[in-house]
């Protein structure tokens, strides 16, 4: 039997070229940082690398290049959800061919189907896939997949784990209690990494996070401090990340902001497939100021030159600024500037 | 200009043959009876026709033989959604070849957007479209459009129209105050036949729902009356459609119900692509005895050999029925019968 | 048998004296004014009127005085709900001896509650009531009632009605649907204004609604029309009603902006018991002078010295006002000013 | 200035006696039993309390009469909440006469407020009490109080702490980052006993929840446990409860199935004031067997005669019994049986 799948697995972004097609070679460099900064796993379309926005063909095109580049350095974790199950099955045979080690589901979207459908779809998945699946919920984006329905798919052997991106620590806990006892090899990852290492601390397994592929040290740092029971240092740096992830994703439509701060990791994004309007590209570069103060901190990169302002600014100024910041994007906005 | 978009029109299912394709010869003769009793318009790829769980290539092919059956007796709006704007225009393009009157764009889905990306992805859609667009709100499967951003996409002139399936009556009424003064040619459409003849009432200019696709007749009737203001006789439909509709949403993930539906009236639908568990199955089996009898009452087809319950049923037998059915259901679904 | 509730009925609002204390003389003053312009009743201690925020004996002078004053003129319905079951009992059996017609008894809040226990909550009531009962329905701040639970409530011939403040005319139909025809007596009111009309058109018996207490004329008005199927002007009052209750609703936390608009009908309405920041009384002045112009077009209250914008104004003025407004407040409220 | 409020609080419940009333020997011996099995702290009128259901009068006693048994050998946080400002500040003079450390006020509920009204009302409180005042978030029962809303109040000195009962980690931790630095006193509560000891290991000061009115040993030995860093024990006993807790808040409507659990340590608890359904009381009863076992297993009560199924049952038996079980109470509940 393979090893369970534990770690840090990085849900990356997909770098684009100028006409919007795959970066390939920037990808392929991505991939490179992105173990060489200690992630355990990559998992390509994944939520935040925005498999809905891809072709079945570049979806494809996206495991097979990431499935060379790690060569066996790091685990694979591949995005396989297609139209519908032929499709999705069709998906999780060409991985398992790139050397996949599972693929991810993620639970039927567009609809919200209840928890019979749930589980007869993942349930005729697992039947025909000739590689491992991890079950995939995002209550917020997809149908729910309550713990009864993952009780019952836990009984079908290729079904090795889930991701649970709802972040209810009392949800994690309620999984690991009712299917650990019965199936020790199955494996509980979180997809919310605001509370990473609380998650950890309950039982978790690992985590496969957006956040992993812009800052992938501290992510990594966060399970090994964990894992060492250093818990004062762990939550040091969950609250830091905290900040870092807030910025992140609450000021631009996921996974915007994700892209934002990826860009100033180094790489060549490329202008997103959800467009921007006018506002929102104001907004980005607003954004990335900030976040280039947060990843300085860090110190995973330089400050701006025009420096950065105290983590404690004169709430004054603060809100000054802000505001006019705030109208002048509204007139822009408005198009009355 | 092209006439605005009024009547209603079917968001239709398509049949299946026995290997889970398109069943092209019973799609032609679907597309055929439609017509033939009354609807005003054909509206492929639309929820109800499940267009997410169908290929790029099969939504083609899709729109491409209801354009033709169709043969200009009644317009086409085509459901054109893909994976990103690009690939939607793609379709546009293809849309506009086959003779579509217009597209339907369901707003961006899966992610759950603001009002900014919703309206710089219609924008940049309708920028590019060499046909007609209507925008598709449905905010409970995906991100809501909302009445300021409506407004500024009806500065466009390739939008013509929204269908809205939020069933909100005031909402309809918001957005035809704010536009209809300045936009006269622009269609507001329903797709929630529950209340049909009241949004006919408040200024509705049609209907696009699932239910059109059972009843055509029917919803063809109500909108009749509704325009010659025989309000009793149209309210007396919209009470019976309602029963209907109530059983053909509440008693199974939609659109499972009325593909159950369209099989009284006669179509080989097939085995639908979200599969059924078991005890779905039986589900299935005893809504379609509910809906046999119902659609007997209007006429549609012949009630069951074992005849139907009375309409209004003596209580305490029908409580016993169906705790019966309930129970072993239940025993079956656990897997203890 | 007492006659069926159907009509107008107005939530109305309790002015308040300099000392916050109820004030009584305003209070008959208004409850005249209100009856002169039409309205079919009186309902006392209704969310509009912020039963919550007033003591046990403060609910019991408002019901009496409103009793007195009605005078037999109008019906009074009157809001019941108080701690527990004991307390409600008591408080019908008072306003039985002001001289009430019915109570109106919100489903338990707070505690959000299963049907089952709403439904023993109102069976204990109306077993214990010495006066009719209707039940509340406002599954925004209380308990839902449902469908079933309805049902087995309407068999209490104590029970005598709902009102619904869902706004959800499907819910209303299917309620209708399944009462009507054992419980022809059974009242049914919507107490969503937006929808007013639509709703006496698939048949609800009537109204209770904030609005009616800012311009009883004009909701009488449409109750009024829709009886005699005038629906082309009962609709053109619907649309202006809307826009009305829309800047009263959402301009401000419920029922604020209601106080506002009463106190431009010319009453002394006193300092809300819910405190206002600040920035809301900015807020409230400008929703204010909105207000006046709206009523103003329905030739209600005197236009403003300073003048009305038209209807339809230009729109980069009215953006640069609004944003210009926002600017100042936003500076006031973070003390930057 | 008085110390920091932490530790475990009980927001207890309250005994009645046949009649209904407070049963104050009850109440009287109950807070002796908390005390002496380690509870840092009582809180009378929580929402465990059921404040809602009781008068004026009645909270007003149950806080006297806690003051006076609890008599300073632990700190007492009385809920005060009433039907306006003018009457909590009333409520606040008389606790702080009865001797408690502080009142905790829940945000404004039935109307569900914005940011701006939240402030305004806990600012004119805060300015007019005698007494320290914490915040009580329970956003799914009241108007949620958000983060820069209680930056804004912790401002004012009165206010020393919050209690949230959302039971979000990552929500918990941003009210520290934000609060803590400059308000190192303000006590942060959370609510939420599903997850205690992971809101405690990111830095919450206590915890006020319905279960340690339940098994107070337990959470005492849970926060002990955390405070001394013995993780494995702790998260042992987080496991434990959160099935206890599960069975006691899902299996009944708040907080019924916590009541029932109370009874079996050896409290006449009475009636509730929210009747029950026939149907409910057989619930009621068949909750109370597997509470038994719960407690019996933690050693605290003894199992019932009839033994107790073991842990993991033997799946098949397990669900024939719940069905037949379910299929009797639905007889019943439809009046069949």
């Amino acid at each position: 039997m393979a090893a369970k799948i534990t770690g840090i697995l990085t849900p990356h972004m997909v770098p684009l070229d100028a006409n919007g097609r795959i970066h390939e070679a920037e990808l392929r460099r991505y991939v490179d940082w992105l173990i060489a900064r200690g992630v355990h796993g990559l998992y390509p379309n994944g939520s935040t690398g925005e498999f809905i926005r891809f072709t079945v063909e570049e979806r494809r095109r996206i495991v097979k290049i990431v499935c060379e580049q790690a060569a066996g350095r790091v685990l694979v974790l591949a995005g396989a959800a297609e139209a519908n199950v032929r499709e999705t099955v069709a998906a999780c045979e060409a991985y398992a061919d790139y050397g996949a080690r599972a693929v991810a589901i993620v639970s039927p979207f567009y609809f919200r189907l209840g928890p019979e459908s749930v589980y007869a779809y993942f349930r005729e998945i697992a039947l025909a896939s000739p590689i491992d699946v991890t079950l995939y919920n995002i209550p917020m984006f997809a149908s729910p997949i309550d713990v009864p329905t993952i009780q019952r798919l836990a009984e079908l052997e290729r079904i090795v784990g889930i991701k649970d991106s709802s972040g209810d620590l009392a949800f994690m806990m309620r999984m690991i209690a009712a299917i650990r006892p019965v199936r020790p090899d199955f494996s509980f990852l979180t997809g919310w990494e605001a509370v990473l290492v609380p998650m950890l601390l309950i039982g978790a397994d690992g985590g496969t996070h957006a956040t992993s592929g812009v800052v992938p040290e501290l992510t990594r740092m966060m399970f090994d401090l964990t894992g060492a029971r250093d818990l004062d240092q762990a939550m040091k740096l969950q609250y830091r990340l905290l900040e870092l992830f807030d910025a992140m994703l609450y000021s631009a439509d996921f996974p915007e902001g994700f892209r934002a701060a990826v860009e100033l990791r180094g790489f060549a994004m490329g202008r997103g497939r959800q467009p921007l309007s006018a506002a929102q590209q104001v907004d980005r570069e607003r954004l990335q100021r900030v976040l280039r103060c947060l990843l300085a901190d860090f110190g995973y990169v330089d400050p701006p030159p025009e420096g950065c302002p105290p983590r404690r600014p004169d709430a004054k100024a603060a809100q000054v600024n802000e505001i006019v910041g705030e109208v002048v994007e509204a007139l822009r906005h408005k198009g009355v500037l």
